[in-house]
């Protein structure tokens, strides 16, 4: 484990291997509801989508996979969760993120090597928290799904743990055709997977800081301050406008009881952070809820989880560098803490290869599809943040454009922990330096 | 000239005390073809784009307006963009950004006070190359339309002298009905209007870097070889891009020979930074030309100039940033210098801002028109960035959305000047400062 660099570019080939493997299951005639060996280029989408716990789909889950072929899937994102979670914790002690099991980041990022009993409690922890989290919302689904719908109990404990396990991974997809539409007015199964995936999206380090401090908000790490308020804003900036764009919408909210309404609106306030089930047709949102949603996705859950986008944190650092400008203060910062230079020039360099990504992705998508650009512009935000919602062109792509969102999926989900890692492991030593000049900007 | 901060709050007042006096100019009926008094917003649309150095248009300039009309709005556009460049000169020199005529802004932004002698020299040399490049590229447009074509003197010299102002005020308004789509063969008249509009686009700056210094590279500011580097990084990617895409468009490119072919592509890299006069027709434009013309508009011109946009500088700091980090260096710069702390945050703070606007506008003309996204979102970049280019929906926009565009322009033409100003003059002084605390970001 000396050697910290090279575990960095073992995470891209372990998924990769996942990857690869889980195309070669989903490729069996095994797989397939009628027996029929499935398209490389579909089993290919479909793992990709599963291990960087995406959500977005060429086939139907339900209807085109067997029962081994959806065991496959939930399998897959369950190593993807599981490994995402655990690589980013682990490469982030590696680049001296302390996360609260060493001591709070510094000015200068420390090099500290990891030994042995902080990998073994990182990867306790998770599991433990994987299980209980994963266990009780299954437990909660199947007995709903089983005493209050027609199920028998075998098709109410597989719907229950393959949601529990797809919400707590962040993974977005489920067991059913029209994912969780069919229970939009039961809160006792919207509710949990609501919660369970608030909690995972949050991210690992917060998870710490809420076990170790529980509430007391003065012990919190800067880095869970940030990411619990960002959560709040961002879950209340996305539960209003859901609630007051889709109101009337006939396709949406429109036909529903103001209780209804409001649980529709919370459920669809969470799943663009980035879980991506939806309760709402989204191809019928309003533009205006499209544009909310962009926002959301982009910007995505807490760093070290299974929450994709750019990070909470990253966006609250570059909203206060403006806030600072524009009041002319000399520091940036949040919570009467200021923000150290290269921790400025890490969020900016993500936002920037993360909005050059996605505005490449989409204009391909554009030259090469007759689709509408806002939905490509939302297929493509969703696949690099891993969100999984789709206004339902996902299918109508061609062989390219599945590429590219493959290629997006990928890079969003395991690139962006490589260059985060990579980024906070900090500058080389460089002894000489040119002298500053500075242009116009403006 | 003391007290430096209410001058910056004046530019607002000036430019809007110029507007309101040019739209009621407009609504005069002598200012019509027609005789008829024009509607106060369709005075106020065409005056804000006219003093905002813009070009877009709810009305055809060539057959709505009278001579008096368009006299009106030659004399807007001229006025307005000798205002922007002299402005944005002389707050640059209170600011402390020397501009070569004092020494290069050092590591912390100067409060240099503004003599009186600095002030007079930047509006004489703003004047005299305003007057030599204009009454040079009137003279032969004029001698050229007279010659080649069936004008009379009287309207040679007229067109001569209406394309020469806006093109060098980079203002995009045209006395034709279809801009310079007449003259797409003939390079006489568009390599004259290139030229203008290339120089006045590098900002003043530039302009007096070379005319200190001439073709002496190690002699000029960092400023003037970013913004001379990067504009010719830019007009190669737009004359690529064009001549790519549309080369087979049997709307645009696809009838023309080589040597129109080669002469439109070089025209329209020009174009979208941020003269915005047409040769092609934009509404026929693929979507791929449209996306690399976001970016071109977005990024805009040199500081201190007639071009709008983020500015090429501002744009070239953020993505040595992002390249110095993915390094792993120490210091961002270009061309031998680093930067400083303080200018990054600048760069990023017109980023956002920029940013944050163009979405909201969009956002906003989105739900409130029927129209196409991509060609709101053209428009909206159009406007902030003072381009003047438009794929033809601005006469479709209901009154709501005609005063965003209003506003984007007014914005993004002297809130620009107004914030950047701001932000060079420095933080306030401040001795208290936060302990540092970084959280996780990505
Ligand atoms: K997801
Ligand atoms: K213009």
């Amino acid at each position: 484990m000396k050697a910290y660099r090279d575990p960095i570019r073992l995470i891209p080939v372990l998924f990769l291997g996942v990857i690869a493997l889980g195309t070669l299951l989903l490729s069996l005639p095994i797989a397939t509801a009628d027996g029929t060996p499935t398209p490389i280029l579909t089993a290919l989408f479909t793992s990709t989508s599963a291990v960087a716990v995406t959500g977005l789909i060429v086939v139907d889950t339900a209807t085109y996979w067997s029962p081994f072929g959806q065991g496959v899937i939930l399998l897959l994102f369950q190593i993807g969760g599981f490994g995402i979670m655990t690589a980013a914790t682990l490469f982030g002690l590696m680049a001296g993120r302390g996360f609260g099991l060493r001591d709070r980041m510094a000015t200068q990022v420390e090099r500290s090597r990891l030994d042995v009993g902080d990998a073994r409690s990182v990867l306790k922890l998770v599991l433990v928290i994987t299980l209980v989290v994963e266990a009780i919302v299954a437990v909660i689904l199947t007995a709903r799904l089983y005493v209050a719908y027609d199920h028998t109990f075998g098709e109410a404990l597989w719907h229950g743990v393959f949601h529990s396990v797809s919400a707590f991974n962040n993974a977005g997809f489920s067991s059913y055709s029209d994912s969780v539409m069919g229970y939009q007015t039961d809160a006792v199964v919207l509710v949990p997977i609501m919660i369970a995936v608030i909690i995972t999206a949050l991210g690992f380090p917060v998870m710490q800081d809420l076990r170790e401090h529980r509430l007391t908000w003065g012990r919190w790490s800067l880095h869970s301050k940030i990411t619990v308020a960002g959560t709040g804003i961002l879950l209340a900036i996305g539960f209003a406008s859901v609630l007051a764009m889709e109101w009337n919408n006939p396709d949406t909210l429109g036909p529903m009881g103001l209780g209804s309404k409001l649980l529709n609106s919370a459920f669809h306030s969470v799943m663009p952070r980035t879980a991506g089930f939806n309760s709402l047709d989204v191809g019928s949102f309003e533009d205006e809820t499209l544009m909310t949603n962009y926002l959301l996705m982009f910007i995505g859950g807490g760093s070290a989880g299974t929450a994709g986008g750019i990070k909470i944190t990253t966006f609250a650092v570059l909203v206060a560098i403006v806030l600072s400008e524009i009041a002319r203060r000399r520091d940036a910062g949040l919570f009467g803490r200021r923000f150290g230079h290269a921790i400025e020039r890490q969020a900016l360099t993500v936002v920037s290869l993360a909005g050059a990504l996605i505005f490449s992705a989409t204009a391909f998508l554009s030259m090469t599809t007759p689709l509408p650009f806002e939905d490509l512009l939302f297929e493509a935000i969703s696949a690099f943040s891993t969100v999984g919602l789709s206004t339902g062109v996902t299918g109508e792509l061609p062989p390219s454009g599945q590429l590219v969102i493959i290629a997006l999926m990928f890079i969003g989900r395991v690139g962006t922990i490589t260059v985060a890692t990579a980024l906070a492991l900090g500058a080389a030593p460089q002894k000489f330096r040119y002298p500053e000049e500075n242009p116009i900007v403006g």
